[in-house]
C-alpha cells in the first residue's frame, strides 16, 4: 500500500499530539512526517500526519476516535488513490497543463473526464486519452443545465471537481451538493478585482503586479477559502490583453499547485482560511 | 555637471524620436541611455533620455520647444541634484532604511528634514544628522495641523515629499498644492484592503501573499497612481500581527525602490497610470 | 504586413540614434519602440527598433548602411513570419509545454518539427499535429548520428533549433554549422552546477534554491551566453529526485520564455553575453 | 517565562514523537507548536517543539534523556533570552539593517557588541547605543589579531556571532572555537562564484539572476552548511559595481532572515546541510 495520511482537527487541548500518536505507535507505525498546528485566534488544533500504510486504516481511524474528543474530525486517505473531474469552457492553457502533468506523473489522481459547455478543448483532451464531455449551456436554463452536468460528474464519483477555467456561476445547489470538494482558479490576486474582466480592471488601475488565486467554491462568488496564490510582474508596456496574456503562466502554475496540494490532502478548511501544510 | 535627464511627453507622431534626437546630436550630446514608449490606447508618446551633461542645459529645452509640437511638455532635471522631505509618524522600519540608504549615498538627493506628528522617531532622525522637526496634531484643527507642515516643508522648498508610513490623510489643500510631488507607501497590494487596518482584513481573508504599494498621493484616497508594487507569502501560521510585521520588509523596500525611480527621473504619469523607465 | 524589427549593433558613436530614426522618418515610418543600450565596458552600441510594417524594408536597410558606420550590423525581421525545430530526448514538461502554448498561438513562430533520439515523445507531438523525426543514436558514431540530425534540419532550414531537455552533447562542427542559432535550457542556476546531475549536486551542497537557465549553445559546455534564468525554492524536504521534479516549473517556464524573447528578435550577443530587451 | 523550545535529533525509530510527547504531557505542558522531519536518506530524525514555558525546563530535559534512546541530542532553549556578538568590516547596509531591526524589537536578542576591523562604522553602532570595538587587523599576524577579536567575543560569551560583511578570513583555531556559532553573510548565490569579487564574476559570465546566501562558517571557505538565500533579478544595463549596489538589498534581507531563524531556534545542522523549520 502507499503512503497514507490521516488529517486530524478539532478544538485544541493539553496531550493531543501524544494520544494520536500513541495510538499509531500501538498499530506499529512509522510516521513519515507530521504536522500540527493550533489557530491561536479560535484555539483550533488541526494536524496532518502522513505514515507508511498499514493494512487496516480502519481500525486506526476507529481507535483514534476513541482516544480523542467526540468533536475530533478524523479523516484517512491513501494519497495517489484520488480521482478528479476537470471541467473548463474554451481556454486550453490551464486544462492543457493539467493534461501535460498528468501525461508525465505529476498528478497524483486519476482524470476521470473532462466536462465543457464547448466542444473547443474535445481534441485537447482527446489527444491525453482522456473522455470528453461537451454539455452546451445553450437554450438552457441553468438548472437544467447544471442538471447535465451533475449527471456525468456523478457518473464518475470524483474526489474533486476542478474548473480549469470554467466560465460559468453555480447555483448554490450545486456548490452545495459538492461542499468543499470544488476548486476554482480565479485570473486575479483575490480579493483586489472581484468579478468581470479582471485584467482590464487590473489595466485600468495601472497595476505594477497581477496575480491568480486558486480557492474553493462556495456560495459567496470569488469568496472562497483561499488555497494559493502567485503573481507576476507587469508594467506599462501591457495593454489589458497583454495582461491575459501574461497571467496565463500564473493561472496555470497555482491551479497546478492547488490540485497537487489538494490531492496530497494538505489542506484544511476552517473558519472561511485555509491551513495549508506544505 | 553629472548625467542629464529629458522628459517628454506629448501626443504621438510620426518622427518625434528623430527630432528630439538631432536637437541633442546638433548640441554635440551623447546620449547615455534613450527609453521611448508609445502608449497605444491613448496614443501618447514618452520619451526619457538621459546624456552627458551639457553647460547650457537651458538651450536645449528652448531648441527643444522650437522643434516639437506646442503641446509638448519637456522637463530637464540633473540626477544628483535633488531635495527631498520625509513625513513620518511613528513606524521606524521605512524612515531608518531611507535614511540608512541615504547614509551609505543609495539615495541620491539631499533629505532636507523629517516631520513627524510624533516625537518617538527623533533620536533615529537626528542619529543621522538630519533635522527632524516634531509638529503635533493634537489639539488642532487638520487644517491648522497642515498650516504647520505647509510653513516647514515651504521652508526647504524640496523636489519630492516622502510619506514613510505617515498616518494621516491630507486636505485637497495640501494635496492640489504638491501635485505629482508626494510619494506615499500603502501597507497592501492595492486596490486589495483598501482603508483602515489592511493586514487584518488580509488575515481574515486568508490570503497567501501580502503586498506594499508606493504612489502618488491625489486627492482620491489610495487611488493614486501606483509607482511600484511588491509581495511577499504569507500562510495559516501568520496572525494579522505577524503579517504586519512581515509586511515591513516589503513596504520598506517598495518604497526606497520608489525613491529611487522618482530622483532618477524615471516616472511619468499619464491618465492616473505612471509609465517606468527601469 | 506585420510589425518589423530592425536590430543594430557597431561601436559607439554620437549621433547613431539620430541617424536611424532620420532613415525611418524619410520612410515614412511609425515607430512602435524604440530601445538602445550602450555598454560602458566595451563602449558598444546596440538598439532595437520595432516599426509597422513597410513593403520595402530591405530599402530601409540599404539606406541605413548607407547612413551608419561600416561596422555596424544592420538586421531586419518580420516578427511572427520565423520557424524553429526542436529537439528533445524523453522527458515530455519542455516540450509539452512549448507545443501547448504553440495551440493556443503563444508562440510567434511556426514549430517545423519535433526531432528526438528516443521515441517517447512520438504521440505526445503528434498529438499536436507537428511532424515528429526518431533519430536513434543507438549504434552510431557521434558525428554519424549528427550527421541525420543535421540532414532533417536542413530539410526544414529553421531560424532557430530549441533543446527542450535534449540530453546529447554537439560536437563543435554541428554548433558551429547553426551558430548562435541553438538555444538550450540547462537545469541548474549556471554557472552553479555545471556539468552532470545538477539538482543531485544541489541537493549534495544544501541549496535553499534550485534554477534553470537558458543559454545559447557555443563549443564550451554549458558556457554560452546566458539568456534568461529563474529559479524557485526548495527546503530540507526535498530529496535530490523531487528537486529535479520541482526544477520542471522553472526549466519550462524559462525556455518558454527565452524562446518568446528569440522569436521576438529582442537578444543580442556582444561579448558571450547577451542583451536582452524586455 | 516566555516561549521555550526543544531540539531533539537522533536516529530514526519507531514512536519518537509519542515518547518525545508523552513527556511533555506528563509535566502539563501545552505543545504550540511541532515540527518534525526524517531525513530519508540519513535516516536521521529531527523535530523542534515550542511549548508554553515550564519553570523547571531541566527537569523536561532529564525526563526526555530518560526516555530516549542514548544517541539523541536535546537542547532546550528559551526565545528571546539569546545574545549575538556582530563583526563587520566597511560596509554598512547589513550592519545598519540588523541595528535598525533590533531597534524596533524584530531581533528577539541581545545585541551585545559590534566588532570591525576599521573604523568606519564606529558613529553608526553608537547612534543605536550600542558598544563599539574597533579592532585593526594592521601591522599584525593573523593569528595575533584573531586573540584579540576573541578577547572581546569571550568577554560577552554571546550565544552566536554575525557576519554582517566582515570581509576577513578566520583560522581554523577560531572557527572550532566557536564551533556551529558563527553566521556569514556571502555575496554570491552560492556555489555559484566561490571566492573574491562574486559580482565581478557575475558580471563577466553575463548572469541574469544575482543572489546571496546565509551559512555557518566552517574551515571549508564558502563551504559551511547553507542557511537561507534568495536572489535578485539583473540584466544587460548592470555594471559589476551596480550587481554590487543591487546585491545589498538582497545581502541584507537573507542576512537579517538567517540571524531570526538562528534565534529562534529554528536551525539543525546535519550531514553538512541544514534542516529549517520556517
Amino acid at each position: 500500500m502507499g503512503e497514507q495520511v490521516l488529517h486530524i482537527d478539532c478544538p485544541d487541548e493539553k496531550g493531543l499530539v501524544y494520544k494520536i500518536t500513541e495510538v499509531l505507535y500501538q498499530h506499529g507505525l512509522n510516521i513519515v512526517s507530521n504536522q500540527e498546528f493550533v489557530d491561536a485566534t479560535t484555539d483550533h488544533f488541526v494536524m496532518r500526519t502522513a505514515f507508511e500504510g498499514t493494512e487496516s486504516p480502519n481500525d486506526v481511524v476507529a481507535d483514534l476516535e476513541e482516544a480523542l474528543p467526540p468533536a475530533a474530525n478524523i479523516r484517512q486517505a491513501e494519497i495517489g488513490n484520488r480521482s478528479i473531474v476537470i471541467m473548463a469552457t474554451r481556454e486550453a492553457h490551464c486544462l492543457g497543463d493539467l493534461l501535460l502533468r498528468h501525461s508525465y506523473g505529476e498528478i497524483p489522481a486519476r482524470i476521470d473526464a473532462v466536462i465543457s459547455n464547448h466542444d473547443t478543448l474535445g481534441s485537447l483532451t482527446r489527444a491525453f486519452d482522456i473522455p470528453f464531455h461537451h454539455l452546451s449551456h445553450e437554450g438552457l436554463e441553468r438548472r437544467a443545465h447544471e442538471k447535465q452536468l451533475q449527471e456525468v460528474v456523478d457518473q464518475y464519483a470524483p474526489d474533486y471537481i476542478v474548473l480549469a477555467k470554467y466560465m460559468r456561476i453555480f447555483t448554490s445547489d450545486f456548490v452545495d451538493r459538492y461542499q468543499d470538494r470544488i476548486l476554482n482558479i480565479h485570473h486575479s490576486f483575490l480579493p483586489a478585482f472581484i468579478g468581470a474582466n479582471p485584467y482590464r480592471q487590473a489595466f485600468e488601475r495601472g497595476v505594477k503586479i497581477i496575480g491568480a488565486t486558486a480557492h474553493f467554491v462556495t456560495d459567496d462568488l470569488d469568496e472562497g477559502p483561499i488555497i494559493a496564490q502567485d503573481v507576476l510582474p507587469v508594467n506599462h508596456t501591457h495593454t489589458a490583453e497583454q495582461m491575459a496574456n501574461a497571467g496565463r503562466d500564473v493561472e496555470k502554475t497555482v491551479l497546478a499547485k492547488a490540485v497537487k496540494l489538494l490531492l496530497e490532502e494538505r489542506i484544511f478548511i476552517h473558519d472561511n482560511r485555509t491551513i495549508v501544510f506544505e
